[in-house]
């Protein structure tokens, strides 16, 4: 019997909902305190306390209740990444997506839990504890907001849409060019607007529920679109590189639509970046 | 007796925020339904059945409550403006700050009404009825969210700060390559973060509710921001023109912040950008 069959995959996605949600009172309760904030490498790359605090909680109750699942957190690593995804059941958390909003007090923040089997999404959940909203969608069922399902737009014109975007943390000046040219690119064209949130998760969810209508962006890590991805596609929306290939989630770059026309009209307009991927795929 | 002192501005202050709470219920309705888009000038340029539904029903109530009064509204300006503000009490209305938020069901969309007694803000309402909140401020009398007096933050410096900003409708390549270089001179400062929602009144009660830092843009019309400016000095922030100068109501442009250390700071880093007024003063 393989890994794949060997576990309840229904009931892993009720306890990581119930981990999303635990945590994110711990993220709210904190969200309206002072905070001692440690930058890393620089004053956008901002980590907080309690960062660290619910990654280490849901870490360690992921393995107590899967003792033989891999783990992949963003506090996990500091250095440069060099990941490598195997068939396993891998779990891929962002304690906080949205680490600057945080700190900020913007309330576009998230924990992040998604479950990876032979390398795809099979499920994932999306909480933001200041809004009070879970995002959740397992692999052939569906997503829902709060337990109501929800569903993408139908959105195929570029003068139609609302397009989320971004400037991530590590950002520097050749890709900001690029991200800048893109940007003027999706406006010229030009949509209806773009709107930036600071949080990759929340904006995917904003377009799996159909509140806008496509996302994209670049240099973010794997834990901050491995459960939002499968919470669009369940929505009936699509996911892309930023060639509109297909996406691999160690790339570190995506577009996200509710219509795959939409994905070709972004594409087209759009210069790829390629950060230096998360890692390989075994 | 002179009109300032001829009647009462706490009672016409309640009048406005019962005024926005009650069609923002129209607006949050008409906001999860399909809409009859009806373009102007532009796709950037939406205006909705409902927008114009609104403002008749703003007018309507004031002008029967106070019909000495003049009233200044998105929906009544089509062509050139040419407004000429007096010392005679003026309400200043957007029924639908955000449209394209509302048009694409991005939830920062709200009811702005705004009141000047010898040209200056002396309450201002900003309702959100899609996320519930309502921000109010009345001079001299502080600030408030849904009741609760509500504070700026404290930050002095760029790379302490998020700030949101954002390209509205009615763009143009030349002002397009200025709002472009000025985003870029901030984050490259750099900022924690840039943040766009699509709303200048709802970015602004944003930064007057200590959930952001600073909001700077250009191209909007007095009424997008009459309210949110009064909410936002009555928090404790400051306000300026794109130089950091006095602000002008009629000049389309403002820099917004918590502290005035910000305030110079950013408008040190960018290039102001002037479109034609809205008016005068007489």
């Amino acid at each position: 019997m393989s890994v794949v069959e060997d576990f309840d995959v229904e009931g892993a996605f009720e306890f990581a909902k119930k981990l999303a949600v635990e945590n994110g009172e711990i993220v709210k309760v904190a969200f309206h305190k002072p905070k001692n904030v440690d930058t890393k490498s620089n004053p956008t790359d901002l980590v907080t306390e309690t960062d660290r605090l619910v990654e280490k909680n849901i870490f360690a109750a992921i393995r107590q209740k899967y003792p033989n699942h891999k783990l992949i957190g963003e506090e996990s690593f500091t250095g440069p990444m060099s990941l490598t995804l195997t068939n396993e059941p891998t779990w891929v958390i962002d304690p906080i997506d949205g680490t600057s909003n945080f700190v900020t007090g913007f309330p576009y923040v998230a924990v992040v839990i998604g479950l990876l089997l032979n390398k795809e999404p099979v499920f994932g959940v999306v909480f933001n504890p200041i809004l009070g909203e879970l995002f959740s969608a397992r692999k052939g069922h569906g997503s829902f907001l709060n337990g109501n399902q929800i569903f993408v737009k139908k959105t195929t014109e570029l003068n139609e849409s609302v397009v989320l975007s971004g400037f991530t943390s590590g950002r520097n000046y050749e890709n900001l060019a690029k991200v800048r040219g893109n940007l003027e690119a999706i406006l010229m064209n030009p949509a209806i607007g773009i709107r930036m949130l600071g949080s990759t998760a929340c904006a995917m969810t904003i377009v799996a529920a159909g509140r806008g209508d496509a996302y994209f962006g670049a240099n973010f890590h794997i834990w901050d679109i491995a459960a939002p991805t499968i919470i669009i596609t369940e929505a009936g929306g699509v996911v892309g590189d930023l060639a509109g290939e297909e996406l691999n989630l160690m790339k570190r770059q995506i577009i996200s639509t509710c219509t795959p026309e939409l994905m070709r009209k972004i594409a087209d307009k759009i210069t790829p970046i390629n950060p230096e991927a998360d890692g390989s795929v075994e």
